[in-house]
């Protein structure tokens, strides 16, 4: 929708697993080919982009390398973890005419399917590319021109940084928000009744795919545990200060909680 | 703003601890007459509402008292923590001809003074009322009827229920998002550029006012720790899952968070 939006010229074709999920696309009028083929949705592309699971994209890539792509063609995807899938992918194109760049757009929602579709998803979100040694400069260079048409603010760093920071500020607090629910709700389904909008902001995220989220989960195993731990440590912390009655504590604790929250930038 | 659009027919008058504060509400024409002398503000009311940290709240309920109530006069509060305001509140008001009931309305934000203030802030938001043996029938109505007008939806629960309940789905969760801040970006300042709207909303009440949230905590220790210690417990029983790669283990969790989730009502 975004493309069709930004980049009305561009033949935009969808790959699909399911025969249906092809069929819904023809029926939104959502790209000008939709197939369940990796062939007729690959041969003469100069752009595919990657929408599948971290854990099949060096498959997949492996197959569009097959079909007959343009020359200079560039591959990205939408993978939320880099290090793993840029490790795999990155040889795969060692020898490829065409040439790989790993990317994440960090757009989306706790939902999931064509409804949840949104034309201004990636307006002024941030889309994070993270360029190797092995990285050609016209790929970097396409990427970037396609994140910026679709009003992406852009990030460039390491697939290793990449992962060591959003480990911390999407999949731990997604864990996290999983956690506070289960502690909230399990064996008491009556305070579901008083939520406010503080609970339901916060949890948000725990409403998230379970399968999407563990594939994200063991790709970045080392980097989530690092901040699990560390938020987990701030709990005992936390913990310690109310049962000692440790005003001083929990004041300091409330106070750099507030101070580093203030200095996230707003929504855009 | 809301009783004024609400309820125009009322005179609204504003008690405030400081003079620029009330000078404040004069210029913004929010109410008749705005002061910090409480005999000024109270004498004639029939309705009164405590706005004021819930440790001050039997010491202003006294000075209350001292003034020419209205007959019939009902003196009701939006504290966060219930069962110490009740029971603090209750006894106070024995042998008066006022009479006290607890409400918390469920609405607000991490921002506080008068720039934050909207007047749909009410609309939809459940107000929780806490009765008790001692609660007069008439108090109970008076409330009902008052926030329902400014568009409130109720819910009624004894103050020891309402402390249980909202320690789980709104002090825990606070807590826990100020642990996520902290433990997100504490060594890592770097990490703020890449946030998105998953950490924004996740952790956008740990930006609420420390000194107002340490007075809640305090009132609602025990069930505050027992709530932390919950997440805390959840947040170690997923590390070891993590750290023994336990895959069947974190699905099982994953969908118990989602479960949970989409049984909350949504925002209204």
């Amino acid at each position: 929708m975004a493309i069709r939006k930004y980049l009305p010229q561009a033949h935009v074709r969808i790959w699909a697993r399911r025969e249906s999920a092809a069929e819904d696309v023809k029926r939104r009028e959502l790209a000008a080919i939709a197939s369940t083929d990796v062939r007729t949705v690959c041969d003469g592309a100069d752009l595919v982009i990657l929408c599948t699971p971290v854990a099949t994209m060096a498959e997949q890539a492996k197959e569009i390398l097959a079909a007959s792509l343009a020359d200079n063609c560039v591959i990205t995807d939408v993978g939320s973890v880099k290090g793993s899938v840029v490790n795999a992918l990155d040889p795969v194109f060692a020898n490829a005419s065409a040439a790989f760049i790993g990317s994440h757009p960090m757009a989306g929602s706790e939902k999931a399917g064509l409804d949840a579709a949104k034309v201004d998803l990636f307006d002024g979100k941030t889309c994070i590319l993270t360029p190797t040694l092995f990285t050609r400069d016209a790929a970097l260079a396409k990427a970037r021109a396609f994140w910026q048409s679709i009003q992406c603010r852009l990030l460039e760093m390491s697939p290793d940084e990449h992962d060591h920071n959003v480990a911390r500020i999407s999949h731990m607090p997604h864990l996290t928000a999983a956690a506070v629910t289960i502690a909230a709700l399990k064996n008491d389904p009556g305070a579901t009744q008083c939520v406010g909008n503080g609970f339901r902001n916060t949890t948000r995220i725990a409403a998230g795919d379970p399968g999407l989220w563990s594939g994200i989960v063991w790709e970045n195993r080392d980097e989530i545990i690092a901040a699990v731990r560390s938020a987990r440590d701030g709990m005992s912390e936390l913990l310690a200060m109310l049962e000692k009655v440790d005003e001083k504590g929990l004041r300091r604790f409330l106070d750099e909680a507030k101070s580093l929250r203030d200095q996230v930038p707003d929504k855009v």
